[in-house]
């Protein structure tokens, strides 16, 4: 076979790992793929030697007569990113690519292309990159009816959870420490809004419930207090940032959302910037963790989907053609959950009270109530309350009837619990 | 491209269900492998309509012209399956296994006569059949150095022992009730001896250090009283049947072995039936949990096994060719470990004294002594003690001249303590 001819756009830490691997292990990478792999071309902003053409445009490796595949490592759901995978993809290249946001955003449009014209569009470090999650669905997990999705998707907000509960230290504290240690970016907006679990999430509906793209509700973890992780705690719960996803016949619905989970499950114990993936059907329960992100197992993941592209392995890009890929419908009927409400009140007498009565005249029944020591520099009192099953329509409306109340003093905050 | 042209060897819970996906799910299966997949024969004890070829001697299938790929599940390390496996290879026909004992024995001659014919010999059912173990490390782990495997992958075991701590039951009951429920076969010997985990750790360190298949120190479940159980629980530990392998440098070494595990540890928590896999390099932790066997889990093995020569994947059985496989070298110099001791001694005054002098004697230093309640009936006391870290040999010694005391009146039993 000839060698198989790679250029790589980005040399951020990614790209310059996979760029040195391609030279050390390309014995290894050869045999792996069964034929020699070439790096013929980079694109980078800061030039150096790689021993290879070095090309100012990036665009310009979409039409480089003898590159066979584009690796996109620059990021960004638009622009330039975007750019040059389609017009790789239209030039006949295959492509591979870490970009969550660009296929979250483009996917149905890229993987059309991809199809028509029988290209690949390959992306095991898009999702955990330390865990072969695509893979696993695409080629491993082959008809069997996955109904439900748990996971942690992004390291830097359950490192943040991780610190928050560790040190009992603020939000913006554990943000500092994580920006600090180079596990937050500068702006840290996409990790901490929950967005970029919501990427991961839509692509991973996409491949376990052969479903087309689309938005989810999501929520970010910014308004956690180190408060709430200590009183979930007493409780028997971590408060961590879930991306989970359910299919029920035709209904599929997602969601990325701070959530109270058991202490002892396998998402409360998950440490740092770890991810987590439990699938469920109804013949096994399977469960991944690994590193979320980082260069190596990045660069790894892009190691394995140029070898399944040497060896001709073509894929659908989400498991199936798109033109197979049921519309998402939500769910039809809301089911009742327990909730976490959390409310910081004036430090007076019938507070508790009023609360209470609140509570009683939104229809909502209480499992536990708890008030822990007073804050006296505050003058507040925290009042944490678990909800019996309720619809989530009902909890919106007492957030609202709290957040009027004129005992309260702070904008209240309301968590949903997993399931046992 | 044509039909792939499939036939069964072996009807059982796999086999049969096998068949029923294959009619039932055909129009998937052919999505999948982007072409028909057709069964053309199959060879059972007990011939039903099975709508396809019904053979009776199962090596006929490997001469059979229109068949392009034999799936062997009858089991067994040698004779039939064996004897069908090499045939089937030796007339040019792709080969899937889900069995583990056959390869673990075999593994080297039948992957060395499968690359000479460039032929599949695929077996992603054989090891922990709910986990894509054997697709993660041939495709997707490529280039990565893993020096460390925890795992559990004996279900039977994994039942039988946490029957024990749940329900306070001997070893015997235990064993009935999984017997009962079907977990364990009415001869459960491979399973409770640590055989069938020593199978499967064996492919496991081929395929994770591309090192030669060879034996490794094998000890089952047998010996473990519900006593260790609660006495390893008090200290913080669960007992389980841990199948365990490193690598360093050019040494390997592995083994299958009751160990105390600390119970926040993810092999701890596994509970019933399920496998888990840990697999550690410098760069990440991988850990993946689920089923270890049942016919849907093993099916789908079989079914991605199937799509993947469909598609044409021609891997090496154990990642690399034969050739390029490592010989397995014994680690050089053994490890000083904690561990536990239990004994049984008479009840009387200076019985304790006798053993800790004992252990003194052997220079065995010990960080815990604990005694729990007597058993009146039996005029019996154990003594539990937990090691600082010693070598194995003075365990061994120590265990020689514990049974050898007067006061001891049962054998003494150690176990070895993991790691953090």
């Amino acid at each position: 076979m000839p060698p198989l001819k790679v250029a790589i756009a980005g040399l951020g830490t990614i790209g310059a790992l996979l760029v040195e691997r391609l030279t050390r292990q390309a014995e290894f990478i050869a045999h792996a793929a069964a034929r020699q792999v070439e790096l013929v071309a980079v694109s980078a902003r800061k030039p150096r030697d790689y021993g290879s053409a070095v090309i100012n445009n990036p665009l310009d490796l979409a039409q480089r007569q003898n590159v066979g595949v584009v690796i996109e490592l620059m990021g960004g759901a638009d622009g330039i990113a975007h750019d040059l995978v389609k017009a790789a993809l239209a030039h006949g290249k295959h492509v591979i690519t870490a970009n969550k946001s660009l296929l979250a955003e483009h996917g149905m449009e890229l993987a059309q292309l991809a199809e028509q014209q029988g290209l690949c569009l390959n992306y095991e470090a898009a999702i955990a990159s330390g865990i072969p999650i695509v893979k696993s669905l695409r080629e491993s997990l082959i008809g069997i009816e996955i109904n439900q999705i748990h996971t942690i998707l992004n390291g830097t907000s359950n490192y943040i959870l991780c610190q928050m509960a560790d040190e009992k230290i603020s939000f913006q504290e554990a943000l500092a420490t994580a920006q600090q240690q180079g596990y937050a970016e500068a702006d840290p907006h996409l990790d901490i809004s929950g967005e970029d679990a919501a990427h991961k999430l839509k692509l991973l509906m996409s491949l376990a419930f052969g479903c087309r793209l689309s938005d989810i509700p999501t929520q970010g973890i910014q308004d956690i207090h180190s408060l709430d992780i200590g009183l979930a705690h007493q409780m028997g719960y971590a408060i961590k940032l879930i991306a989970h996803a359910q299919k029920n016949g035709e209904y599929i619905s997602g969601a990325v959302r701070p959530m109270l989970v058991p202490l002892e499950s396998r998402l409360a114990q998950s440490r740092g910037t770890h991810n987590v993936i439990a699938l469920y059907s109804h013949h096994n329960h399977l469960c991944l963790e690994g590193e979320g992100a980082g260069a190596y197992p990045a660069s790894n993941g892009v190691l394995a989907d140029i070898v399944d592209i040497a060896r001709g392995m073509r894929l659908p890009v989400f498991g199936v053609p798109v033109q197979q890929l049921a519309p998402r419908l939500v769910k039809e009927q809301a089911q009742p959950s327990a909730f976490y409400l959390r409310v910081l009140v004036m430090d007076r007498a019938g507070s508790m009270a009023g609360i209470a009565q609140l509570m009683a005249a939104c229809d909502i029944s209480l499992a536990s109530v708890s008030q822990p020591p007073l804050d006296k520099k505050e003058q507040s009192a925290p009042i944490a309350m678990m909800t019996h099953p309720v619809l989530e329509d009902k909890i919106e409306q007492a957030l609202a009837k709290l957040a009027a109340s004129q005992v309260v003093i702070a904008p209240p905050l309301a968590i949903k619990i997993a399931d046992g």
